[in-house]
């Protein structure tokens, strides 16, 4: 190891340590020396179609492999992706944004140069920056360089949230010391506290002495690192659990024990009933906004609750805080005596029925979204990952029994329409990167599929050019319900405003560079339908595919955007 | 008039007041109910397909008529506009960014909704407005609420700068007094100052002192309000004048003393000498960022300059406060004895040398920079609106001669790749509007034309579904330079980053829903050039149109960027 390195080959080596495979983001006149550095470091440079995309990119990247990276240029790049930044921030996805911005001696002397308000102020952006990231440091000392970016990667994993590193164009190829690469980053580790044994001792109390236990798995549990753990507690116990919307695919559906998402008082009623009737419900990583927790509905009652959250655990009004969640589930793990918890014997079945089938309806009939769901299911294999944008395909998508190890995206809380475009190219290129380096279970092909309606489709739509040139295996479901229909349940039904423009959706894989024989399809009976479930070219995994699927406007699934709607045909009638 | 109005009435109709005919957004779950107040105002609802692209296209409107507005929704909406609003503030564009935020109740009790942090802070993202907007006010109190619209929208147009305002959902509808709403907004109006006369005498007395004076315009000229005036300016004293880039336009270059934009050291060394051997040189809205300035090679020279600045007038090293612009030139043209003022006889021709001819070349030779734009520049006629992507089309495009009432819109400082696209459906849709309303100077048809590389194009290609739906005069002219030239030029000339996925650009209009009969054309020798401009269907203002242009990947127009391509060979070779 050399005495010295250049300040970008310190940072790119990090991102390779911690993991990253691959670089989001767009060229531009700050950052294009950085850029030099990328694919030397071993790391493959992305290049998206533009910044908002990049980082919704880096973020889905993020949330399968762990961490994710965004390079963008000063001002005008930064600022087109700070709605992706906000929303890792939201939604806890580790991604590293990192900007290229003027030399020293342009800041210092405070020229005039574009990407700037004409008026000598450098420091307007980092400010923007601040409240949607854990950490932002400005590499303008190489003395100091080398410890600011182990501080903000740091930091970027202890949260898994973003972070911001600026990086002057004339600091690019400075020479640091290397001598901190030896030493890999590491979120710090945990001591007892003096209460930390009791606050454990006290929630295997409840544990034992429960009656009617589940458990409830919400997604900041990945941001945590606690996944394998908490399903070997639900292995451990075989209670009843569940997770909810954003921690779907975090545990194994195949085992008898973990029935989906609990979905409050839009589940069924046996299921709502078990679980706000449970005296003891351990809920891992909790994010109760409204869209997580299904309008509140699906939050345990307070008296049976146990937090488990990224420092702290809550039991009841108590909180107790300095317990990470990994040390909190490795102590609960060791001092376990299975021999002592409720053994539901004989089992409680609490599975959904399983929804109608529509193999024998008449093929002419069209696609509705409560036949769509159930028949689309049979595609989705072991491995997969499934997005489900905000909007009817985030809903309905949840009606999909999973196979083991998928996992998936659907709305939480950040709720930016257009995002899983950009976080489908990002996740199915850290899931390709996972399968080539045999970490992926054992799976040798996975695909991803995006599930979208029209008006998402639009923010974003070029970012499937992005797709088609890293050749990703890459289904794009789009479902065409003419217009923003999660507006219209919300407000304006009939209104123009939730009308969008009319594309002719088919041929984007052409328009964006696709093979000539790339397959599509549209489809709009459940005879067309059920076509397409046996056609090979749609079946199989690799590659790029894309089909259209013609569903009423006024047509959701069952759950809060079927309520929705109705008050609103209660209000207009 | 009644008494009270509805909030929402109350806002929309101060924007139709102020001339704004159109409302650029997207529908959020937090500004649906404020949308159904837009078309019954009267004012028409744009509807983009993204949000940024929605703030590029306010501005492009407010550029052509002055101010423009843009409807977001809180956190996802609003922030993924803020990179066009920073461009908005840097280079003076007047819009009015509304944002529907949560009600009242929500955000006092702190309720975890989306498009939050799920933390229950709802005043991060105003914080984040702050620095790119020169007023921002939430509208909280019935009461208030008026003067705070007024007060924002007078700001708005004082400083030609965005400004923010918050509307939560419960407002929308709340009473609120109509009776400001009989007088009008207006800038306030400007008084004499104990030291104004004085400084206009000064400016007199060198104005009759001078030898060889010159003019410039620059580009905050319009947003000063003063770009006629300083067009009588320059007719009374026959005076050379140029602009700059951002004054292109400005001027009627149809005058024999207008010679467009002054290059400093990339002009001819004639023009070049004549302007630095000034002894005078009255400029107005100076704006000498790096690019506006040709590498500050086009600011005058100290002991020469006299500017003319939004509320300033800096002669050589003094700064009079407190004069705005609009009270400088009223003053200057009411007391200027234009008999007193240096006359050009005989008249001094600083017009430039016409391009080199390319109608007699071979018909196959390739289409290069330095053909194109003198061919090209046929196609305008009066009242066109041309807007030059930055890159090889922002630069390139300066080479044309301008008819009448021409407006341009080339790289400034923002340079917010992708802009142009947005700003083109917005400059179109202004552009319509006034000849409809007969305010364009007698011109019956126009249309707006876009030069944009294929890197830029790809960042918002999406609105030309805006475009299309909307039926506006819009051609595309995308020039295939296969990636980031004006990257390239800069660094990495070779380097695989600045390359762009491969699309099939001519595809875009029927895929974003054009009519089956659009007229596309591919061209890439000067033969099909000069075919193509004697093609009725191209040439013809009316409808949207597309054209492919191939050139080099390493060709650029002569200036900055073939000096930067210069110094990058110099530096490869």
């Amino acid at each position: 190891m050399p005495e010295t390195i250049k300040l970008a080959e310190y940072l790119f080596a990090r991102l390779k340590q911690l993991g990253i495979g691959a670089v989001h983001g767009v060229p531009g006149d700050f950052n294009l020396t950085l850029l030099d550095y990328v694919e030397p470091a071993g790391l493959q440079w992305v290049g998206n179609a533009n910044e908002l995309n990049a980082g919704y990119a880096a973020d889905g990247y993020a949330r399968i492999k762990g961490i994710g990276a965004l390079i963008t240029t000063f001002g005008v790049g930064e600022l087109s992706a700070i709605n992706a930044i906000a929303g890792a921030y939201a939604e806890r996805a580790a991604v590293v944004h990192i900007v290229g911005t003027p030399d020293r001696p342009t800041q210092d002397e405070r020229r005039l140069v574009h990407h700037t308000f004409n008026d000598g102020e450098f420091g307007r952006f980092a400010q923007m920056a601040i409240p949607v990231t854990v950490a932002q440091v400005d590499l303008r000392d190489p003395r100091t360089s080398p410890e600011l970016i182990d501080h903000a990667l740091r930091q970027c994993l202890l949260h898994s949230r973003p972070v911001y590193i600026q990086v002057p164009v004339d600091m690019v190829s400075v020479p640091v010391s290397a001598e901190p690469l030896q030493s890999e980053i590491r979120v710090p580790s945990t001591e007892r506290t003096a209460y930390s044994d009791g606050v454990i001792d006290k929630i295997l109390e409840k544990i034992y002495a429960a009656k009617q236990p589940t458990i409830l798995v919400d997604g900041e549990t990945r941001a945590f690192g606690i996944v394998e753990l908490v399903q070997r507690l639900v292995e451990l116990t075989g209670w009843p659990s569940w997770t909810t919307a954003f921690g779907w695919g975090l545990l194994d559906e195949t085992r008898p024990n973990v029935y989906g998402i609990y979905r409050g008082r839009f589940d069924t009623p046996s299921i709502n009933t078990f679980v706000q009737e449970s005296d003891l419900v351990l809920c891992f990583g909790p994010h109760f906004s409204s869209t997580n927790s299904y309008v509140q509905t699906s939050i345990p009652k307070a008296e049976a609750a146990i937090y488990i959250t990224h420092t702290e655990i809550k039991i009841q009004d108590q909180t107790f805080r300095d317990i990470p969640a990994l040390f909190a589930v490795t102590q609960l793990l060791e001092k376990l005596d299975p021999s002592r918890v409720k053994a539901y014997t004989p089992s409680t079945d609490l599975s959904r029925r399983p929804p109608s089938s529509y193999s024998e309806a008449p093929k002419d009939q069209p696609i509705t979204q409560a036949s769509f769901w159930p028949m689309v299911s049979g595609i989705v294999q072991a491995g997969d990952i499934i997005l489900g944008e905000t909007g009817s395909a985030g809903h309905g998508c949840r009606d999909m029994p999973l196979p083991k190890h998928v996992r998936t995206f659907v709305p939480v809380t950040w709720l930016s329409i257009g995002y899983m475009v950009g976080a489908a190219q990002g996740a199915a290129l850290a899931q390709r990167e996972l399968i080539t380096a045999s970490q992926y279970h054992g799976i040798q092909s996975a695909r991803t599929i995006l599930f979208i309606g029209d008006g998402s489709f639009q923010m974003s739509a070029q970012e499937l050019g992005t797709i088609i040139r890293h050749n990703l295996n890459v289904t794009v479901v789009l479902i065409n319900n003419d217009g923003y229909t999660i507006e219209r349940v919300i407000h304006g039904l009939k209104q123009g405003y939730n009308d969008v423009a009319s594309w002719r959706y088919l041929q984007a894989p052409a328009f964006f560079g696709a093979k000539e024989d790339t397959f599509t399809a549209k489809v709009k009976t459940l005879g067309e339908m059920r076509d397409l479930l046996e056609t090979e070219a749609f079946i199989g995994v690799e590659g790029f595919k894309m089909v259209e699927v013609i569903m009423d406007r006024e047509d959701v699934p069952e759950g809060p955007l079927a309520w929705l709607l109705q008050r609103q045909l209660g209000a207009t009638s």
